[in-house]
Formats: C-alpha cells, structure tokens, sequence
C-alpha cells in the first residue's frame, strides 16, 4: 500500500484525488489546501487538511499546486520521510531539495475540471533525487498509467515548452478559426472532420511528412487572396506561419 | 444512375474515383488527365482518356485539379449537357460560367495519396447556377457523404482559409514541437495523448473557452522562460501568437 498526501485543490490535484481514490494498493491519507472551501471535492471530510500541522506521515507527496506557490509551501512544509514530488512541466526537480527525498510527478496531459479524463494513457515523467525514490514514484505512476517516462528536468522543460506548442497554440488556431467562422456566419462544425483528420495523420506520419496547403506549394496567389480577407493581428499570424513553414521545408517565399 | 466524369489524377481525382467505384447508382465513365502516365490508379484502362475530344457524354464532370489549371481546362473543355463542378476551396464558381450547367463539390478534408479516408465524415459542400443542377450534386453528394452543405463562393472561401488554420497551420504547430522534441532528444510519441485531448476537448468545448497555458494566464515568468529557450523564427511565432491568446481573451501583456 502506498501512501500518499496530495497538495493543492486545482485540476490535477482534483484528478489525481479522484484516480487515486479508485486505485489499488494507493491509499490517499489527507489532501491539503490552505483554503479549506476550495477542498469539497474531497469526499471524505476527514481528509481535508488546511494546516500543515495536521499532516500525517505518507510515502509520497503530491505537490499540485501553482508553480509560484511552490516556494512558499516549501518553506511551510515541515520536514518528512515520505518523498516530496512536485508536478510542475517548468520547476526543475532541486526547488524540493531542502528535503532529504524529493522528484517530480509530471501528467503530460491538460486538466480541465468538468471533464473526465483517463489516466491510463497519459505519460507521467518521472524524477527523483535518488533510485530508490525514482523506484517507488515509479511504482506509484504505473498504478494508474501505463507509459511512464524518466525525464531530466531540463528535458521536462522542453517538453513543457513542446505542450504549448501542440495544446496551447493549436487550441489557438482553433480558436481564430472558430472566431472567422461565426464572423463568416459558418458553422464551425464543418470543420470538426478535417480538425480530427489533422490528428488522425500524424499517427502514422511524421507532421514535418503530413504538411500541406499554400504555404507549403508556395501558392503565392491563395496566400495574396487569404491576406486580404484578414484582419492586422490574423495576417500577421498567417504570414509568420507561412514563412515558418517554408523555412521548416527549406523554401522561400 | 448518375454518370460522372472525373478530371484528374491528382490526390482529390484519386479519391473521388476509389469512392465513386464503389458506391451504387453512380456510374464512373471516364478519368481524364492531360498526361495518361497519371492514370494507373484508374483500375479499367478504357477509362482512362487524355485527349478532351474523346469526351463522353455524362452527368457530371468533377474538376480536381490544381486551382491554376482550371482556366485553361475551361478554354479547352468542349460544350455538354453536364453539370461542371470544380473541387475547389477557393475558387468561385463563375470561374465555370462560360458552361449550361456548372456548380462547386467541394469536399472540405485534407487528402494524402496514401492514406485512406471515409468519405461518410466528410462535409460536402455545394453550389450551382440553377436549383436542378444543385439538386443533382446534392443527389451525387448524398451518395457518399452524410453531410452535405449549401455553401456560397464567399462563404466557401472563408472555409478554405479556416482550413489553412485549423489544418496547414496546425500541423505546422505539431511539426514545430517534433522538431523541438528531436533537438532536446525527446521522443515526439510523448506528446500524442495531449494532441489527442487537444482535440477531444474542444468536441464538447468552444475552442475559446478551452484555451489553457501560460498566454491565458498571463503566466510571465514562464512565458520568460520559454522565449529564451527558443530560436529566433520560434520565439517569433510564440510571441505573437501569446499576444494573440490574450487578445482573444481580452488580456493585455
């Protein structure tokens, strides 16, 4: 049986409460806020914990809180036994190294609190300060995902950067696409076949093998014809990505 | 029985003739294409044609080609009862209106020669110069696509620039990452699940109100971070598009 204490009461400190509550072998001892109303997610009142006082000694601590807040709770957090793991994609490991077992849990995945989301697929990057605490954060994850990966925390970094990148910013392209729509009084629903057929690609393609479109033929009059039907900030997106495109495939505009 | 031609041997030409082969009540009697070394993938060799005079009589010519050859086509193609329809995203279709009949079948997907699609889930969108005549596509349409839309040269225009956006552009976000990923030697796999919920997510969400990330928050320290671990052209892209995020949502910086 591990034992483990979670830390925070944001989205992933609520979805790894939640999977861990239906994990064997996991037992969730506390989960701690500094604000207690924010801890109703908690089914068992007894669990809810807002002085650090009253924490109770665990094997792991799950650290799910706001990358900023984690200096200040380090310096509350009493000393311990259990292994201290944040899981930030951008904190490097050594924020934690004030305590004698310390690492990282990170779940490479977004966290939305109103959707339900299946551990079992999301890869947790796993770091720990020495094998033996690698061994049992390793252990932890495996109850719950099936890839786990060990990551340094500069290689964790560029992973988080990488998030931005295919979550973030694609969301983004998304999101102007829904926004030209309802301007254009279409429907952004015609778009959902191609959006799932973009992903549904790379899966067996390299993304660099599966670009398409104007920019990459160079198609310099639909590329005239798209600027002209966008505002300042869309044409500047559109021209910098057409330019990054031609760039990643060593053409020129 | 619906009679089709198709012009054509390009990556829309290929699909449309595997689909229309395979559907019942529609009857494809030629594939045309200027070059016959194109034409292998047209399964019966008396169909392939390459000279326009050879033309036979049908229902419907479906234009896939390359939006420049088009007006060349249309000087070159002889007077017929049939219905001209181009494929194309951006082209209007007056761009057919030296023909009786003519009209758009645009199917709204990306289409790579070596990956199978389902027609079924694809948006068709449509458009003719008389009610009969979109009648008729919408018949030929139905026959392959649950989805069918009536869709003006404006408004089709306006999709085929949200495409760029939601799937040129997109890509281009996840080829970004992969190159990122090859660099600090991580493997791209990692990031699949969180394309995936990327998509998932935005089924039952506006992508507007899924946006997460550190431009939504206005996270500075991390946006610091990771503009200094980019190139130049990367960190151009993720400058503006962090602006952008925020603009949406009507932060400022």
């Amino acid at each position: 049986m591990i034992k483990v204490v979670i830390i925070g009461a944001g989205n992933v400190a609520t979805h790894l409460y939640r999977t861990f509550s239906e994990t064997e072998d996991v037992a969730i001892l506390q989960v701690y806020n500094r604000n207690p109303e924010h801890l109703k997610f908690v089914k068992e009142p007894e669990k809810r914990i807002s002085d650090l006082q009253n924490l109770e000694n665990a094997d792991v601590y799950l650290i799910a809180i706001k990358d900023e807040a984690i200096p200040e709770f380090v310096l509350e957090m009493p000393e311990t036994d259990g292994i201290l793991a944040h899981t930030s994609g951008s904190q490097p490991m050594n924020i934690l190294n004030k305590f004698e077992n310390f690492g990282v849990f990170y779940p490479l995945q977004t966290f939305s609190k109103n959707k339900q989301i299946d551990f079992k697929n999301i890869p947790v990057c796993l770091e720990a300060n020495t094998k033996a605490n690698f061994h049992l954060l390793k252990k932890l994850a495996e109850k719950i995902a099936e890839n786990t990966y060990e990551v340094n925390s500069e290689q964790r970094k560029a992973l988080h950067l990488s998030a931005v990148f295919v979550n973030n910013f694609t969301n983004h392209m998304f999101a102007m696409a829904s926004e030209y729509c309802r301007k254009n009084e279409l429907p952004f629903d015609i778009l959902r076949p191609l959006i799932r057929e973009t992903v549904d690609k790379i899966e067996s393609l390299d993304p660099i093998d599966a670009q398409t479109g104007p920019a990459l033929r160079n198609d310099k009059k639909t590329i005239q014809m798209h600027l002209e039907m966008l505002d300042e900030n869309q044409k500047k997106i559109y021209t910098i990505l057409t330019e990054s495109i031609q760039k990643l495939h060593g053409k020129k505009l």
